[in-house]
């Protein structure tokens, strides 16, 4: 054991990681096929991107949206783990498909890159966190993992503990008028994660505008639970 | 993002909270239609009561049981999260309705003010816990969570990691002549915690003394993987 | 409560604990017949027997698939709740069945002694965790978990965060011609663990190599995240 153990060499599928989440991006060159047919994939390709992370569900969603706008591959997987080490929310497993390793590659650097921005309106405290997304634009990713009409805006208001959720909600909704497409809370469209969380889509301006009043009503009501609720990277959504 | 970050202002939702579970209560006075047609609720009320937390699942279900048994509401949906921080068992969501706001916020106050007895048998160590609950008269909260009929005496006996569960079930099952309407367990009636817990029915004493037959083997064996389970409010099943 | 808090008295059910997963053994020798009712098991026996854990599944089950097979028992229950006390992973329950309480109670101490030996190829960090599984001959419990063929051998390679396990997967079937008999992740198979795990089959040698190819790739992807991966007790694998 101690060999490899020791080993600093770094096997072939391996991509990055970045620190926010426990993420780690790979790509599998030419899957096996009799893996192939055991996964839980929309489409069948040889050529496998894998982002995956202990904590981080709409984070990574919307980094990989990015990426699959940004090169020749498509979302085939998006598996919601309910982790965040202890936390109230969710990891990911975000499979995407490609004919070429180079485009699958860069896909994946694409979403970790990203990352740093689409982490920029999660906000943690001892008692919860609260996450916000939005995008003018939404693509592969947040249509397959939240429904969210492609080349529409679309918008995400999450609250932890759940019923921080409900409120930022109904205030987001009640601020601008918008199209909900769902509300996921701990008994549906979540994997009994500890979230309220509402998927909007529609204008742009109106779905951001909705969004920002979500996150303003939710870092007040989290603040209740003790500390300030902080983002570890600046805020993307203005 | 600073001016509400630093803002005290409490927004008008707010109800009160309670430090025991992470515990927060809100009221939306006038629910937004297109939300409510995306809630999972059995009733539709404009008037919406909100209890959540991170930890605790029969301790708030018990403490609303009383509050819309004391108030003019209902209770409209119940969801379990998979959280406690790291523990072995739920957080909660629960929503009431009601016609009056002043009646749904003092039904959400009621229930704050009961989790200081009803936590009073839920015994934690660094291996799992335990939870105890017992009311004379069940009412709408028990009887949507636990299927407990209305009206009757009902207890939860409730051991972690699951197994533990088993042997208190037998154990307060054999004690008493109660009526068992069912053994939730990892895989069935919960939402993956790691909790085996037995739901009885049937004459108060017979009930009680069947909880507390329960509790007392339950504590004994969780003992045995390790320190002394303590309860953080005294115990009110006696 | 004092009285029996600070009881030092064992009660008649209990046959040991394991310090690692937090696991503890029970035995009921005449289950009540009501409780037996709610219980979800696969045959009825009187005779019961319970390992339960807060952390560990694959370990268990391994565990308990030598126990019966040393022993005249029977799996009748295997439940994984999502647990590891804030980790990626399962914890478990799992029910046996016989027909004298001192079988019962041999079996659960065969599987408490195998633990140490499971255990040696789950590697633990920070960030996730691998664990690595063989058996050259597969009995009721890996048959009932994972659908292993009896008295052939069968393989577990799991990596987690999940994308670790896909990898893992990919490279151990190809490493030796092996029976993949399914692949489980976060939404598939798994009770939302943060795990991707290829279930293999077929003959011993093959499927040795591929646990063993599984594991060194995952050694060195898990290690990417952070600090090296560590087991607790020496690896049984070779």
């Amino acid at each position: 054991m101690d060999d490899f153990l020791n080993s600093t060499s770094v096997v072939p599928e391996f991509v990055g990681t970045r620190e926010i989440g426990d993420t780690i991006g790979m790509c599998i060159p030419s899957v096996d096929p009799t893996l192939l047919d055991q996964l839980h994939i929309t489409k069948r390709y040889s050529v496998l991107g894998v982002l995956s992370a202990r904590s981080g569900a709409g984070a990574h969603i919307m980094a990989m949206d990015e990426a699959v706008k940004a090169t020749n591959t498509e979302v085939i997987d998006i598996e919601l783990p309910r982790d965040t080490k202890g936390g109230a929310g969710h990891g990911s497993l975000i499979l995407i498909g490609g004919y070429d390793p180079s485009d699958v590659r860069s896909a994946i650097n694409v979403a970790l890159d990203n990352l740093s921005r689409t982490f920029g309106d999660v906000y943690n405290s001892a008692a919860g966190h609260l996450e916000l997304q939005f995008t003018a634009r939404a693509s592969g990713a947040c249509h397959m993992a939240f429904g969210a009409p492609e080349g529409k805006a679309y918008g995400l208001i999450c609250g932890a503990p759940a019923g921080i959720g409900v409120v930022m909600a109904d205030t987001a909704i009640k601020t601008a008028g918008v199209n909900v497409l769902s509300f996921a809370s701990p008994a549906h469209g979540t994997s009994f994660s500890n979230e309220g969380m509402v998927h909007i889509s529609g204008d742009s301006g109106a779905v951001r505008q909705a969004v920002i009043a979500g996150r303003e009503v939710g870092l007040k009501l989290l603040a209740e639970l003790g500390d300030t609720p902080v983002n570890d990277f600046p805020s993307y959504i203005k």
